[in-house]
This record gives C-alpha cells, structure tokens and sequence, in this order.
C-alpha cells in the first residue's frame, strides 16, 4: 500500500519522493481529486478533471459504508453499473467454512467499498514470492460509489436433495420459495437459481468487476460462480435526486418506483419488519433478479402508437396516455374519443400498477445489458431487472398480473432467482452475523 | 425532436410549458446542463450533478465533429467505453446499394456525434403510424464523446471467393490482407474477419450502444452483424492528458503509446502517406483488432515477482524494472545482482519495444471486457485489443517479436481481424466517398 501511483504524479505534476504510509494510493487519490477538481469551472473542465485526474475511467469519489442498519445498494440512489453474480457452495464446505466465506466476504467488501484494495498487501506490496492480495486494475480508480449487496438463495438452507447442508433448514425463511412459474417463461437452468448472490454497484464498471473478480477470487475452493451479469445503464431510479433513465425499449423505466426520499413506502414496501420474521432477516430484503430479453428488431419494427399502447406511456416524455407530464398520476378510467379507456386493459403501466395488485408495489433497481450477438447478427440485449421487496410475494402479484401484459410479445424472461438479503453489518461485524451467531 | 424531455424539468425545476422547435432535446440539454455544472464547487457537487442532470448515467457534453481531415475515434482521446461491430455485407447487396448504405451509416453517425437522434422524426415525433426513426435509448443522454469510425476488411474488395462484388478490386490496398497466423493463436471463426467494422467509443456505453443498435437497424438488409464486442474500460491513452489506465491484469497498460500530441509519431506510424498509396487511403490509417482473452485465474495466483518479471514493469507505479518512474526509458542493457538483465529476454515489454521491432510503433486504443463466466464458474475477460497504423506490417513486426513473450502463458488470441480505415469525410459528405467516387 505504500509507494506512489502514477495518479498522484499527474495530479501533482511530480513524483513525490516520500511512499506515505497509512494512507492508501486510492484513498489518497481522492483526496487530491477533491482539490483539483474543487479549482475548476465549467463543464468541460469538471469532465476532463474526471478523466485525467479522478481515475482514468471517470469513476465518482462516493462512499458509502459497508456497516449500517440496511445493506447498501437497495435505497442507494442507483449507480450507473452493475455486476452481479450467483454463486453456488462448493460440496466440501461445511457451516463453519460458509461463515467463514462470509466473515472473508464482508471485510473485503468492506474494504473496497472505501476505495482500497483487499487484504494487507494490497496489489503491489507484499512479497515478490507470494500472489498480490488484490488483483489490481482498480489501483488507481476512487470508489465509485461502490455498494457489495449479499443475498441467500433457497438452496442455501435447503438443497435440491433437501439436505441441511449448513444447519440453517430451520432459519429458512418461510417466503423465501422459488418462484413459481409465470406463463411465458423461458428460464434457462445456466441462468436460474443459486445458493447465494453478490450485486455489486458502481459508478465506474471497472470497479465493480474488480468487486465480483475479487469476492470470487477469495471464494476459491468454497464457492464458485453459477452465473453472472453485467449491466451498463440503470434504469429505475431509487431517489428523488436522479432522473428516469431509459431502457433499451426507449422508454423511461420506472418513474413510478418507490424512492428512497418516501420512508413509509420503504417501510412499508421493502424491509422486513419484526412481525414478519424471521428475526434474523429483520431489516433485510428479499431480492428477485430477472434476466430479460428484448426482442429488438421487432420493437423497433413497431409503429410508435403501438409502442406507446403497448407501455401505456409517451415515449418522449413518458407521460400517461391519460395525459400530463411524467409524473401526473395514471388515469386509468379516461376514455378516448372511441369510449376506450386511453391506457388499455392490457398496457404494462395499468397491469404493474399497485391499483390492480392490491396495493403491491416493489422497488426496482434494473440494468441494461447488451451481451452481444447472436448467430443472426441480432443483439443479444435486454433488461436485467432487479427487484427489492419486503415479501417474495409482491413480485409474484404483479408478475402473475403481468401475464396479459401487451409487452409480452417483445420480450422473454429467461434468467430468474429469489434471494433473502439479510440486514446489514454491524460494526467490525459480517453479513449473516444474524442468521449464523 | 419537440418537447420537453425529463431532463430539463429537472434541471430547470419545473416542466416548461413550449416545445423550442429547432433545436433536438439532446442538444438543449448540453446547453442546460453546461450552465448547471458551471455553478457547482467541489466534486461532490459535480458527481451528482452528472448523474442527476447531465444524463442519467453520467455522460459528458463532449462532441467531436465528423467531418474531419481524419476519422474521429482515433487520436481522439480515449474514451471510456466501446462498442464495435463488424458487419457482413448482405448477398443481394450491390454496389450502389453499398454506397447507399455508406452514405446513411455517414448522415446518421453526424447527428448522432452531435447528440442528436437519428432521422427527420427522431425517437418520439413523427407519425404514430411509422417505428420511430430512432430507437430512443439515447434520448434524454448528452453527445457523450461518441465517435464512429468506419472500416473496410479485405473481403469487402475480394470476397473469399474470389468475386470482386463492389468493382473495387483493383483499389485495394496492397497491405490489406489478412493477417498471418501467429503462435498460439486460437482463433475462433465466429469472431474473425468481416467486411465493414464500426467502432463506437463514448464515454456512456448507452450511448455507444445507441450508435451500433441504429447503424445495425439502419443496415437491415443490406449488412448484417457478423460479430461484435462491449469493451468497459478503456486501457491506452491517446492523449498526454490521460493517466495510463489499467488492464485486467492489473498493469497500467500504453505507458510508452503513441500520443495524439506528438504529431511527427502520428505521422510516421498512424496516417496513410500520399507516397504509400492508394491515393483514396490518403490520411486513413489500418485498423488491427484482436480479441484477447487472460487467463485470470492462474494469472492471479502467479507471485507479484512473476507478474512483474513477465511484464517486466513493476505493477504499482508501473516503472521499468530497469529503475525509475512510469514515464523512464526501459534500459534493457542494466543487469541486476546476478548478471542478468533486470528487463529479462522474454518480457513483454522488451519485445514489443521499437528498439526490438525496426523502430516500428502503433496507436493502441483497446478496451477491457468481461463477457460473463465460462461454465467452471470461471471469468470470461480480457483485452479487446484495437490498434491503429500506417501499415499492417507494424502490428506483424510486434506481434511476430511476441511470439517469445512471457506473457503468452496467460493469455489467448481468439478473434482477428484488419480494416482499411479511409479518411475523414468531407462536410456533407460521407466516409468512403474518396474510394467510390
């Protein structure tokens, strides 16, 4: 951890002479980001300051800590990249391993989440003869507002042999079931299920591959990778701070989610409260994560007003076709000049609404994602959508709901897995803590 | 192109209640988001504000003009995130039909440079009856530095058949060929070759993605995508004004690149010379691209005293293990204790220095991908290798000397392929128009 990086050179137009010790290189980077970027003015200064000098991929010099009542990355204002992994235990592992994976989890997340690299040695100190503790490519970048969210899937207490691997069959929490089958559904098995989950969020993607890369380095042995996800666009926003952002479809993707601002809905919609139990999971969450397809070509095929039918909204503005701008409340009863309602029965908006799911309403915290092509020359893209709710339940209302959605036609849901998120870290402590001790 | 969109109720706190016609959303949203950030201080302030104002995911107001002496996208300033596709031109594609298409990639790439969106009615005007002109992912984002860059690969003058399909045999550059096998290449047929290629850099991968999803769209009939890469993170810098970024091998990577401001290099191992021929090449350069795949795993268990021997730099700062600082001339004559040189005979940087290679040099701009997981849980990532020069025959020379590199050991070549890459185009013109006209 000690020497200098060629950051602060730049940053400081010379080599220091002197290696500071206590201090990482990326916490130290940040500082001397905040002072140059504090002397410039303008737009285009701010920017080229982001890239010459705040790391060289652009990345923000938020934090957010790793130990908090909740884990962050739920109510977290939604950063701009995602990688997220399942990860199945390996056969050898036994409860204390798991606990230790978990212990060996949490204090590199929380580490990292600082902007420092792992462990003691760090990527370029330590010994010659000895593998660096941290792989390194996110030396030089600041923490990027980087969140480390863990999850356990239903597996983890029960197997699919229905073995009590860890001991912990009695803890499961009651809700926490596989999903059932939706209709339309085209799960993959390579992309369905696992034992446990890591999102990691980040300003700056290469920060949070370096999260999912080190977690599962440290893994090594007792855990490995089932299957993954990157995302590069946000879409739902999660404050009342950011901006609806857009999905592939070219529509605002969920104004209408739940925002961190509105601590009743939060309440209310996505923690789990002493009365529901476990005890363990109380403050924690429970994550649904959907890999969906897109059908690109024939959306972009489809004439704008079926576009707009079809979602329920303007696509420029994103407001209802009830009228108003982005934020007017969806008028579900108004009719048109033909005596149909202008939202029809089977738009997205009307069918996702908490009016027609008995008052269900989850928050969302969904990515883009292009992972290519396929053999056709057709982009393999679509919305890996993320959800947290205090109840499996609630995804399972408005999904069923969805299952006469028009947008059904345009896409295909083909990854999917439910996890308990347990609350967050105490002090110096580890997620699980509450499951495990 | 009229309407307000969410951004500037944002910005300007409050809807407005007159669309500005004249002047694309896209476009008035640099404009408002220029005078929010100039009232900012601190890089907190301009962090959030990037992300709550200047596009939801945080991408700059940069723009590059098309029309240029020399395509954009090359000694451009690295941008942050790439998209490239290379597309196959279809069977029942003739010549005008390829001018055409050449001509349409061209007026969209200009607007879409500027931050606007495709055609007259943009991604929300025109008729409800017609697809929208633009598929709108990019709406609400600024121009985001988007570059587009067009290349011409060696089938689209000779087909493997033989047939000249265009009637532009007899203009094809005498070093365009493919590429000669190299030792240990394992190339895969699927990501080799190709016609046309289009790289898309910017510093929001949505707007990268916007860009190669419409040129796609745009192609419908007449190209196909034949194979394609999302690169995260850019590795080389073009520019002085960069920092050296990292690779995922946790090395700073283009330390010794040539850099757009020295222009005598730009000369000399970029730019196609009038004297080199053919005329229509004249200030178009060639394009290598390589898909390189890193054995992260085995990589990350190799000693930090393996890594450092193998790159022969050390990993932190990046200095020569000759001695001094990142920017130090590598001295590959200085021994150390046991008589040995200190930059041993087969590492990496050695024998891909010009002293090794007849002063041959080129203009790296490649980009970091993760592409996911293999099935053993394992990361699919790598380099997505770009490289820019006056001839192929510099690639060759290098990438011959590297046939001894330590580094081969971890990583593998898996995709392959080479571009002419014509000049800029004139204002109102097209890319490719010195070659068909």
């Amino acid at each position: 951890m000690n020497g200098m990086s060629g950051e602060q050179e730049t940053a400081e137009g010379a080599p220091a002479d002197q290696p500071r010790r206590g201090l990482s290189r990326r916490a130290l980077l940040g500082l001397l980001g905040a002072g140059a970027v504090g002397g410039a003015a303008g737009v285009g200064a701010a920017a080229a300051i982001g890239n010459a000098r705040g790391g060289p991929t652009g990345g923000s010099s938020t934090t957010y800590p790793f130990a908090a009542e909740h884990q962050s990355g739920i109510t977290t204002p939604s950063q701009d990249r995602l990688h997220f992994a399942v990860f199945d235990v390996a056969s050898g592992t036994d409860r204390a391993g798991l606990v230790e994976l978990l212990q060996d989890w949490s204090a590199a997340a929380a580490r990292m989440v600082r902007g420092e690299e792992i462990g003691a040695s760090g990527a370029d100190g330590g010994s010659d003869l000895a593998p660096p503790d941290d792989t390194g490519e996110a030396l030089d970048l600041p923490a990027s507002a980087l969140t480390i969210t863990f999850g356990f899937g239903p597996t983890l207490f029960t197997a699919a042999d229905g073995t009590d691997r860890f001991g912990i069959a009695a803890q499961r929490p009651a809700p926490l079931q596989p999903l059932p089958r939706f209709p339309g559904d085209a799960l993959e098995p390579a992309l369905t299920g696992g034992d446990l989950c890591i999102q990691a969020c980040a300003d700056d993607p290469q920060v949070a591959v370096h999260a999912i890369r080190n977690l599962s380095r440290i893994a090594f042995g007792r855990a490995s990778i089932r299957w993954s996800q990157l995302g590069f666009g946000r879409t739902s926003s999660t404050s009342t701070s950011q901006v609806t952002a857009r999905n592939l479809f070219g529509f605002k993707d969920g104004t209408a989610n739940i925002k961190a601002e509105d601590g009743s809905a939060v309440d209310s919609f996505v923690w789990v409260q002493k009365s529901d139990g476990p005890g363990w999971l109380e403050g924690g969450s429970y994550l649904v994560a959907r890999k969906i397809r897109m059908q690109i070509e024939p959306w972009d095929r489809a004439a704008l007003g079926e576009q707009e039918r079809v979602i329920g909204r303007s696509k420029g503005p994103g407001a209802p076709l009830s009228g108003g701008d982005e934020y007017t409340d969806l008028d579900f009863d108004k009719k048109g000049p033909t005596g149909a309602p202008l939202i029809g029965a089977d738009a997205h908006v009307r069918l996702a609404h908490q009016s027609t799911n008995n008052g269900a309403r989850i928050l969302r915290r969904g990515y883009n994602f292009v992972d290519g092509n396929d053999s056709l020359g057709r982009l393999d893209a679509g919305l890996f959508f993320v959800s947290y709710q205090r109840s499996p339940e609630q995804f399972v209302t408005i999904q069923r709901s969805l299952s006469k959605d028009a947008l059904k036609e345009y896409i295909k849901h083909v990854g999917s897995a439910v996890f308990a998120v347990p609350p967050g870290a105490s002090e110096g402590g580890w997620v699980g803590e509450t499951l495990f001790t």
